[in-house]
């Protein structure tokens, strides 16, 4: 049996309870970003490598492994949300196929060498730096959420280090950071090649971006077709659904 | 009654037969893209001036003539094409309203003194400048379309020498050119502010982008509902027809 401490519940991670999850929600709970995401990136099913930065509970890492052979490693700078992580790989049994380690995005070249992952994916936080006024509440969250630890860029530049040439780098975030993101990647070689906006219904904004760019890729991007997340009477889409119940 | 050369002919400029436009298969015929980026751009309604580069017949001055009392210069460097868009002009009576000049974008700072429009819409030309083999059969249409006389770069660098210090550019293009868009109007000052994906269908990849930035602007991007042109069945969607129809 798996240990739990604090606040922390064992969930199931999708709908067909096929997997299990620790969250904690002082701590880390996944959202609905992450499985957008791993629904999202391109990867590689039989062999090769996957490298999933900010990695929280390990939760991208453990949705891929529903669809890929290939070895995953997460890494997560905070040692709380780290054992999540842990223990849910373990949890799931899957430590022969998913590691992580405890790290600094911006440290990990020692460790990970470079330009060695077929993929890497990454939510990362969506925040600018709060002040430090507005993050003593709860620094796990903050840390999740704001850029404590990394800015964009840091996150870009990992990416970019880790990735090989011509792998693909999967990104969620705010689509009020699309200009900064397409900067960076071009910035760090990481050619845009694919982007979908996610819209909460139809009529209003989009509210997330899903984006993947191509280790010195040719420029030619794609604008995939919007995905909605809830109808009109709030119940899920039916394309939602077919992501989050799988 | 107008004088029509060649294989010119009068056209209804939208469904509802208020306005007359004077198009020619062989050198220049509008395209919806000039109607939904008339549709799209913010402009001021009671006063204040605006110019459209790359005007073509002066499709898109004459469609926002019908919702501004703003002074509109549009400038075109095909001379055959700007006798069309001065002649559209005539016909409508709107003399007093619109204004063309034939002319180089690249070289209007003369004329035009530099940031004293409020907008600055344009539909340039979308396809980068072809071998020369493949441009000598219609110059008219091969220059309209393609980057012959002037490159993206030439265009957003006008734009934001005729926009006034937070006034707004509207342009449409291809998605395929979001990351240039971007870098370019970043690269000039023209902070993005708001695009719109267009999509030819659900389902489908987008396949024209509507695009806004403001002149040293802040950033912040929204990122708006998409558009669909067609039902499945191929008629047009009621939003796509609000548009077309007015």
């Amino acid at each position: 049996m798996v240990k739990l401490y604090d606040d922390e519940r064992l969930d199931y991670l999708l709908a067909d309870e096929s997997m299990k999850i620790i969250q904690s929600p002082s701590s880390f709970a996944f959202s609905l970003d992450a499985v957008l995401l791993s629904h999202f990136a391109h990867i590689p099913i039989k062999r090769g490598s996957i490298l999933d930065l900010c990695t929280g509970n390990a939760v991208v890492p453990l949705l891929l492994s529903r669809r890929t052979q290939a070895k995953i490693t997460g890494v997560e700078i905070q040692e709380r949300i780290f054992s999540m992580a842990e223990r849910s790989i373990e949890v799931n049994e899957l430590e022969d196929q998913i590691s992580v380690l405890l790290g600094d995005l911006k440290e990990m070249q020692p460790v990970l060498g470079h330009s060695t992952f077929d993929v890497v994916t990454c939510n990362p936080p969506y925040f600018r730096s709060p002040k430090s006024t507005e993050h003593n509440d709860n620094d796990y969250l903050t840390i999740a959420r704001h850029e404590v630890y990394c800015t964009l860029e840091d996150v870009v530049k990992a990416c970019k280090l880790h990735v090989r040439p011509g792998g693909k780098v999967a990104m969620v975030h705010r689509p009020g950071r699309l200009v900064d993101i397409i900067d960076l990647f071009r910035k760090y070689k990481l050619e845009p090649k694919r982007i979908q906006f996610v819209y909460p219904k139809r009529g209003k904004e989009a509210n997330m971006l899903l984006f993947e760019g191509i280790r010195d890729g040719k420029p030619d991007i794609k604008i995939l077709p919007p995905l909605y997340i809830y109808n009109d009477d709030g119940t899920y889409t039916e394309e939602a659904r077919s992501i989050i119940y799988g």
